[in-house]
């Protein structure tokens, strides 16, 4: 399973591929499906392009390239740690200005620096590009090739790099770069202008990318798009291509000792419970306020409502879903013997993307060791996210939670917001996107297509605020972001369906001349 | 306030003892009170006796005396690491050996050694003596005098010995071995036969005690009562006596994923929450079940009608309770603004005595560190105890919650019996709780009685088991039981009201000759 480049963490891009099963349909009016059609992606006009001499050069130029991905993998740049941060925010300016990008600078924020860079192609049509240098923290004894050392080994899957940010995310925006020097060493120019907005932060959520957007916001809204270089295909090869994000709202939900009742300082012996109140008992009450008794229906009044149902567009990518949704063979990868109410096929799908989730993380009070001590625990606390779909953003769900707490004779219980941002649609028909689906189709990888993940990720960042359709994809294989031996495929096996580093940077190459030559959103 | 001898920790022996409030009435009808008179304890006679050539004896072998309980301290006894453990055995047997005890032994168990002494004074009454040597695990370092260095210091309440054990429990037990040398010096025998039997595992919550008795049983049931020897005075000198202990059921309540639903062997994403049940919302709507929205009355049906009401004899214990129990003060102490239902007085002992409790002692599930993680646990546990007034007994009370989560449809949660046992009670009429008021009145400090504790210890052994009356108190002041600098008071400063060592060892001396003069139970 891939791990996309978030601390929420975006799961089963490749899981939605699989079999078929039975489609269904949701009991909610305005969830009613008004169109059995299927959106069918291969009808996506194939990329007709070719650009043979910037492939060539890709081929005669593919150790430099794959030095390129390792010397940027051997340059630590664990952001948690502030470890190698500095140098590899100048590694990345400076192969900007090597490229030929005429603006290039690294931007201070209240945290990691960012960095910018313009590629003026006197285009018609500009790209903007999103990175993330950082990568996560390692514990070097447990990789079997040391994470910085970015060795290439042999796999089941054939030849692989072997580093932190192999995959997440280092590996495939290095190759997007080798494709932008393949064409402007072939070409002399790009076919689109770049704008790259890079953070260092990314593997902390993201805290001051706002910042960055706000200093360049009037020169990215003026983008075409915006496209974040990713290792899309699963271990067989199939690839997947999401256009969404729900939003999320993360929350600690608290109850304390206070005038309603209860101890206010310390936890007190476990007997006085006969008369006095828990907290403990307080914020399991609390918490059940807030759902049905099965756990699955959120009862705060009109968290539902916002939500915005599918679209004609997204109905037809549903329905097209549900040909190949698998419901038992993602079951069994997770250990689950079945979903929610024993829903299936199109139901799962619709609850899945379209569902609002309120979902407890973590949860602690009092003695939580082996054995037996009896107190009345002053405090209890519990995690909750809510992931939300697209229209319920986290300003009203947060308030609705509140609410419906308040109503409920819970004004003592308190929350505290950890994070929260709303969701991201683009269009199937976005120009970016329909040249994406056009290389794919080039090469015979029409991707499966689902109008969101259930994860969340802050790309409203491009699409609300920006106004700007994503793309997040590629050709490619990687795995174990965020965990040991982690990896991008870079010669694959024979036979594989897998698209090695020099088919990655093909694709990167079709995308901007399939992006230029699109006709413009009307 | 003092540490009675139990892991599950007696509180608030003496906190039970200030000034005067209003008292109510319960609503249960079952507990309306049949009587307004209150139980005068000064009207019990003092014990008369004066036992001077033994009170001298005292007096003039204080320094032994005093070292006796240093020699106990010196020697570690910490069961938890079994350390001294079978050394503190041994010196308590050979004290008792040198004392003449006719028989004693160090008893094998499944766990730690117990110790039996019998002592033939061919007496009428036998007085069977509950001890423990085990001590709790001490860190050196936190304290202002070495815990096995038993060093006598200055403080503010007079000469301190300072020890782990000091007054939890070797201090109070090896005193009382000091009146029993005193009086056999002086007289040449006891005026009661004893029966010591002693355990090194109380503070691992005596999983072995059971054993012992067992061995000894039929023995024992021939006394006229047991006896705990402790320090019952708070530092002003007021005395408490307690005549029973609530039994307790310690339980786990756990949800974990199968086949109902949820993930079963690993935490997954949370953004499955969608179509994937939450066993930690399970577990929250299970707990929730158990308990009214206000956490204070427990649904589950039968759970208070096993209840037994308060005799006639407890309502003018409580009646008389009243007249000094203090609200605000308990209130202050324990850093609560108010009971339950804004209880007061009468109302307030009667809960907190005779009502059955629901606790949460703990509750975990899933991420509980700083931050965001966003997942879906497959497991959420809690720890639960139920203090079980007398009548109510941990068996039923196990099955009674059991049944009720099952006809909530909770069948899935699991129950984890971690400890139980049933309630303990004494009668104030019984010989020795009548010598021992006796004697406190002898030296005008009629105690405080109350009819039992809120908390548990597993004393129904005696009460229950062998159908003898307990007495656990005595002269004498201690703090620091399970913390650093743990003590018991030697020599107090002038016109302090608490007792030194002279005067704990004559009151035990007159405790033994007021039990041997009292009439039987008729």
């Amino acid at each position: 399973m891939k791990k996309l480049p978030t601390r929420f963490g975006l799961a089963a891009v490749a899981t939605l591929c699989l079999s078929a099963s039975a489609a269904g349909q949701l009991s909610d009016e305005r969830f009613r499906f008004t169109t059995a059609e299927k959106l069918d992606a291969t009808q996506t006009s194939a990329y007709a392009g070719s650009h043979d001499a910037i492939y060539a050069y890709v081929d005669e130029h593919f150790e430099q390239h794959l030095a390129n991905l390792q010397r940027w993998l051997r340059q630590p740049s664990v952001s948690a740690q502030n470890d190698g941060i500095h140098e590899m925010a100048e590694m990345l300016r400076g192969d900007l200005e090597e490229l030929g990008f005429e603006e290039t600078a690294v931007v201070p924020t209240d945290g990691h620096p960012g960095v910018w860079g313009y590629y003026d192609a006197g285009a018609e049509r500009t790209l903007m590009v999103y990175m993330m240098y950082d990568v996560q923290p390692v514990n070097p004894e447990d990789w079997e090739s040391h994470p910085f050392q970015a060795n290439v080994i042999e796999s089941d899957l054939g030849e692989i790099l072997m580093a932190r940010g192999a995959t997440n995310q280092k590996g495939p925006e290095r190759a997007f770069l080798n494709a932008i020097e393949s064409i402007i060493a072939v070409e002399g120019t790009l076919p689109v202008n770049l704008m790259v907005l890079a953070e260092g932060e990314e593997e902390l959520g993201s805290p001051h990318y706002g910042q960055l957007v706000e200093q360049f916001a009037d020169r990215l809204r003026t983008a075409d798009g915006a496209f974040f270089p990713f290792n899309s295909q699963d271990p067989a090869g199939n690839a997947a291509l999401s256009l969404g994000v729900k939003g999320i709202l993360y929350i600690e939900i608290e109850s304390t000792g206070g005038d309603w009742g209860g101890p206010r300082q310390a936890e007190i012996h476990g007997s006085y419970k006969a008369i006095v109140d828990s907290p403990a008992l307080r914020l399991v009450q609390a918490l059940s306020s807030l759902v049905s008794k099965d756990g699955n229906t959120i009862l705060v009044p009109g968290y539902y409502d916002a939500v915005r149902p599918p679209t004609d567009e997204e109905q037809r990518l549903i329905n097209a879903m549900a040909d190949t949704w698998n419901d038992e063979g993602q079951q069994a990868s997770l250990g689950v013997r079945q979903w929610i109410d024993g829903v299936t096929g199109r139901d799962a799908i619709m609850r899945y993307l379209y569902h609002p989730t309120l979902n407890i993380d973590g949860m602690w009070s009092g003695y939580t060791d082996e054995g037996v001590k009896t107190i009345l625990p002053h405090r209890a606390t519990a995690k909750v996210d809510s992931r939300l779909p697209y229209g319920l953003d986290p300003d009203s769900a947060l308030a609705m939670i509140r609410r419906h707490l308040d109503s409920e004779g819970f004004s003592d219980i308190t929350i505290r917001k950890l994070a929260g941002y709303p969701a991201a649609q683009t269009s199937v028909d976005a120009p970016l996107v329909q040249a994406a689906i056009g290389v794919f189709n080039k090469y015979g990888q029409t991707p499966e297509i689902s109008p969101r993940l259930a994860g969340s990720a802050p790309f409203y960042q491009f699409t609300e605020r920006l106004g700007l359709p994503l793309v997040f994809g590629g050709f490619g294989h990687g795995s174990g972001a965020h965990a040991p031996n982690e990896y991008m495929v870079i010669t694959p096996k024979e036979g594989s369906g897998i698209s090695g580093l020099r088919e990655i940077e093909r694709a990167y190459v079709d995308l901007l001349f399939a992006l230029a030559s699109q006709h413009p959103i009307t």
